[in-house]
């Protein structure tokens, strides 16, 4: 495992699951890639880290890659809510996220992104989105 | 990589920095491991997964896994404000999260999940905290 110091680079935002590893899929080294993984892979979730890691690295590209099989396919927002009924608007309002089509969840999100403030305009410009198939284990731009 | 349905699992709570790998600094196998990974490994940013993968899986434990030489140790909350002055409120509202102490940060994630009612008790109760030391690889329990 590489230990230089941190550089400009590449940031792929995905999915918890445990087949969404940005380092195999994209079939890259360990020390090519910083990662922000959520459920989903959802870039609304990954801005804090967008917004730090562009201040202190400086970042060159971003690649958003959701994948088939996603368990946020398999529920509604409301569904999540296993908690006491007095802490479900706290739940509400944390934008769950569940999506219907990944086709679809992965141009939201960059439509979604290029409508933030909070990003450069060069790197919303260099933002990518890709599908990761888990069965064919292959990547696929999202045009 | 395994390509079975999702079962209940271990999540590891870690960085985006390129060396945080859970799959490699646990040594364990990728179909293993579901994955949070944010700036610094910040726990109230993984609630939201912590919540959705809980409902969705169940979770069996957590680790939360903070590392030497991390990129949040290297700024103010303060400074990451890139942007135009009338967004800071917004950033300033996104706990950011810097830290001084990786051994503090740790400790002080473990004590917010312990006092969040949107989380299992005995799940919290299965939650440890861990550094991993990006010189020797070594990932060391936080007692």
């Amino acid at each position: 495992m590489s230990n230089t110091p941190l550089t400009q680079m590449h940031l792929s935002v995905t999915c918890n699951d445990r087949r969404c590893i940005p380092e195999r899929f994209f079939n890259i080294q360990p020390g090519e890639v910083v990662v922000h993984r959520n459920a989903g892979g959802n870039v609304r979730h990954a801005l804090r880290d967008i917004i730090i890691l562009d201040e202190v690295l400086g970042l060159k590209e971003i690649a958003i890659v959701h994948h088939t099989d996603c368990g946020t396919l398999r529920f509604r927002d409301e569904d999540i809510r296993k908690t006491d009924s007095r802490y479900w608007p706290e739940i509400d309002a944390m934008h769950i996220g569940a999506i219907a089509d990944v086709d679809r969840s992965v141009g939201d999100d960059l439509e979604w992104l290029g409508k933030t403030p909070f990003v450069r305009k060069d790197l919303i410009e260099k933002t990518r989105g890709f599908i990761f198939d888990v069965k064919t284990g292959l990547v696929s731009p999202v045009v």
